[in-house]
């Protein structure tokens, strides 16, 4: 007996073409309002979004994020950042200094951030629209802090495109639900079934999604993902900003 | 215009007291079903959740999140990780070594996890549940990790307590909005103003729910939370669990 929502969040895809139909300002506000009522770790609401429409900036964004064409072509393209910035403000008007920037607050601050997202991401989807999340806003820190004026404390976290969807997308199939979701304690001795598993069902889902073009599984994927170092400008780029993640 | 979805998210209260009533195993399940259609970061799905229903672990864990009665009261508590230990796992498979152990990866898997928690929190508030996260979880994470067998390269990072709500509770005043969202760019110059009239509202709030005893605002409790270090044992935790964080 799935409700509304549960039908809703079961039916995501990432949606990467778009309607050339923009979205009414009402409807982009009370999406918008949909961020903050997120729940937020001792409530520092550590998170700022950036709505970015005008074309050049979404140009820029495109280029930054690894040519990702749907960043230009969606009509709102928000930066999800974790926010410090404003919280040192805080600190400085009661005559104090910001010392919580550690690797703990980076953390409080990505997850109220992606708290906020995901209920944006299902806000926009409830009135129609379709959308994806884009951690290569993370390719180009330094340079997408400064098409968006990001201040000190401030690291963009996620893209997010959204529009109108003009296509049709299946769904990716996820881990077999044991592998994930525990009971009691973490259930190690599962995980190898599970892997062999999902290894099948996804081989056989790229397989069919690329006629035959591209066989691997998803655990060949990501070994030859997670086999090197990602993103390794991220740790420095974080520090520039002002958090000594100690 | 409000949808289903929307007015659910912006009637969000974190719930700490639940009527003694148990949540059907079909409901739950399909709540946890939830957490796995959040989108994830180059679709590694790099978490996982502890479904703890044994009065003896919500005891224990309750005790390490800093004696939250909730925790022991709540029919169900789940624990999200982050997890790269199933990744490494796949690595081994293809015999590769899992090198993507940095802050970015931290980061990815903190993303994940969270935006896997908003939807299960979500799809338990459709179904009439409420519940409320619990970040002093990282209180202790070594005593939760022995509790909950956590192998290496997992990193709790939130509880959530879920069960029939027993309190009606007001809803905590949200940043202005002016503050958190932005327009093309982030906006500094916005953000002295909306903080004095934020801590106006939160004063006034404060005090009519603590009788006058509390007439501090928001601003003036994040100065005194924020000048020192949060949770500083939470970055050599993460490096016993294997993540280097370079």
């Amino acid at each position: 007996m799935p409700t509304e929502v549960t039908q809703l969040i079961k039916s995501h895809r990432s949606i990467r073409q778009y309607k050339d139909q923009p979205i009414a300002e009402e409807v982009l506000q009370e999406i918008l309002d949909c961020a903050q009522w997120a729940p937020s770790s001792h409530h520092v609401q550590a998170y700022s979004v950036i709505v970015v429409r005008s074309s050049e900036v979404k140009e820029k964004l495109s280029a930054l994020a690894g040519n990702q064409r749907w960043v230009k072509e969606c009509p709102v393209f928000l930066v999800f950042c974790a926010d410090y910035y404003r919280l040192q403000q805080v600190c400085e008007m009661h005559g104090q200094t910001l010392a919580a920037d550690e690797v703990e607050s980076l953390l409080v601050g990505a997850v109220d951030t992606a708290l906020a997202a995901e209920n944006v991401l299902l806000a926009a989807r409830s009135h129609g629209l379709g959308g994806v999340m884009i951690g290569g806003i993370r390719n180009n820190p330094r340079e997408v802090a400064n098409v968006l004026g990001l201040p000190t404390l401030t690291v963009p976290l996620m893209g997010m495109c959204l529009g109108y969807p003009a296509q049709d997308v299946q769904q990716k199939p996820r881990l077999p639900k044991r592998a994930v979701i525990h009971e009691e304690r973490y259930q190690t001795e599962r995980i190898a079934g599970a892997l062999e598993e999902y290894e099948q069902t996804t081989s056989e889902y790229y397989s069919e999604r690329t006629n035959g073009q591209r066989t691997d599984g998803w655990t060949k994927q990501m070994a030859d993902y997670l086999n090197k170092p990602r993103r390794a400008h991220v740790t420095p780029f974080i520090k520039e900003q002002g958090m000594r993640l100690t």
